[in-house]
């Protein structure tokens, strides 16, 4: 009986509770029978789970397929629009979208990866595979150099395998690149990204955080040749994140989400201080 | 012993994790001694399982409050796109905001709410204030209208209670109000709001299915002085929605997400027929 009580711990509840739910990314549509395949779980006690997660629509189901349901895209939502980045930031990203009439990002750091909070566009978005929500590897994209230029050594994906997965033939692929790349985002205080991650576009993106840091990036994507890749479009995304940083409810805290993996500030301070005037090359408006 | 167990049966620990999410719902962040004093569970257990839930990314923890986590968004926007509706009307969605400039949404309908699918526009989007994975009350709205229009009697709001809640001085307040113009509905397959979801917008919508049923709905929406609410915007929302519906992978099934609410299909076919042919009055493009 023990190991029966063990295997119901509620943090071995919850764990199974997320396997299940981790077996939809990707698919989709899953059986019965594909998930206990995916999660090893016994076909009973996957299948009362999976029931209890349609009555509480985390899941639904439709015939025998079993579907990601309605409540977690109430969660989602609600866990981007309470975010204070998102909504610091929204009226900022809206108004750089006016301006100038690309693409517009909003993009955390998780791990190797970038995850998209807002992506705002007219007819252009549509020709760009991103989503909120969604993943894609940082050192392909600008707000991932953005970020990454920031980020701790331990955070810089491929540091000893020198080849870095590729998303276009334009793509980062070594790690002595990244470097030299993110050295040069250190420099200028901008990343951009031409065709690396989609044939086609380019982005500029900027870092949002006090001087030094990067909590959160925000760029602008559009096509390569309707982009001038070069300080024409810095200047407003520069601007954008700077009034983001500064427009955080209760002051610009910390905010990234994934804390726990986050390396600690400068001073060891909880909260990091204020910028005091923006940056001098940030003067231009 | 025994209740010890019980308290620790999977379906018992994944209502207390149901619980502890919807905390959540409304003031965004919360401390510890909140979330005890809102679920009504144990601190020690309530404790575990927020840890937890930070490790899972569900949750994230900044000093002592907790909120929703990055894994929501990414579950949740998996849930909204690997949605075959969602799919369907994506390209639909994004040529109807290009052709009419209105702000576009795709919704389903959720007890006496709608929860949007999808939200397309342009500058004019930020004010109107409605998101993917939120709710409105149905009968405030166009979308809302296009739905319950086909809906079974019991899923009609306050049928007895004879007052419904207003968004604005416009909204429908009664029962017998809402039947007259549900009535309406039925007979022009195309159902309007004026001013009765946001002072200043209006709105017009389709319901998306079979003849005779709406699984979805999409709208437009727009400035009460720029709309012309009459059947120059019905023709475009109207072919939209037989476009999404005529779209739908695997042709057009029942893909209504809140099954175990919906009503049993007539003839009690587990996939609905195919639409032979566009409704007459769809034959114009």
């Amino acid at each position: 009986m023990a190991t029966l009580v063990d295997a119901n711990t509620p943090t071995a509840v919850l764990d199974r509770v997320s396997l299940v739910l981790d077996a939809f990314d990707g698919p989709g549509r899953l059986t019965l029978a594909q998930i206990v395949r995916r999660t090893g779980l016994p076909r009973s006690s996957a299948h009362r789970m999976l029931e209890r997660l349609v009555q509480l629509r985390w899941l639904r189901r439709q015939g025998r397929d079993y579907e990601l349901g309605m409540r977690l895209v109430e969660l989602g939502s609600l866990a981007v629009h309470q975010d204070r980045l998102h909504r610091a930031a929204l009226p900022f990203l809206h108004e750089l979208h006016r301006v100038t009439g690309q693409v517009v990002h909003l993009a955390i750091l998780d791990g190797p990866d970038v995850v998209y909070l807002e992506k705002i566009g007219g007819r252009l978005a549509a020709a760009i595979p991103t989503r909120v929500g969604g993943r894609y590897p940082a050192h392909c994209t600008a707000v991932g150099k953005a970020l990454l230029g920031y980020a701790d050594e331990d955070q810089l994906p491929a540091v000893e395998a020198d080849v870095l997965g590729r998303k276009t033939k334009f793509s980062i692929s070594t790690g002595a690149q990244l470097r030299t790349e993110l050295a040069k985002v250190r420099a200028h205080g901008i990343a951009f990204e031409r065709e690396e991650s989609l044939s086609g576009f380019g982005c500029v993106a900027a870092p949002i955080g006090n001087l030094g840091e990067a909590v959160a990036a925000v760029s602008v994507c559009g096509p390569i040749s309707q982009m001038k890749l070069d300080h024409r479009l810095a200047a407003p995304v520069r601007m954008t994140a700077l009034g983001i940083w500064r427009n955080i409810e209760g002051g610009p805290v910390r905010v990234q989400p994934t804390l726990q993996q986050s390396r600690p500030l400068a001073g060891g301070s909880a909260r990091p201080r204020p910028i005091a005037a923006p940056m001098p090359d940030l003067q231009y408006a």
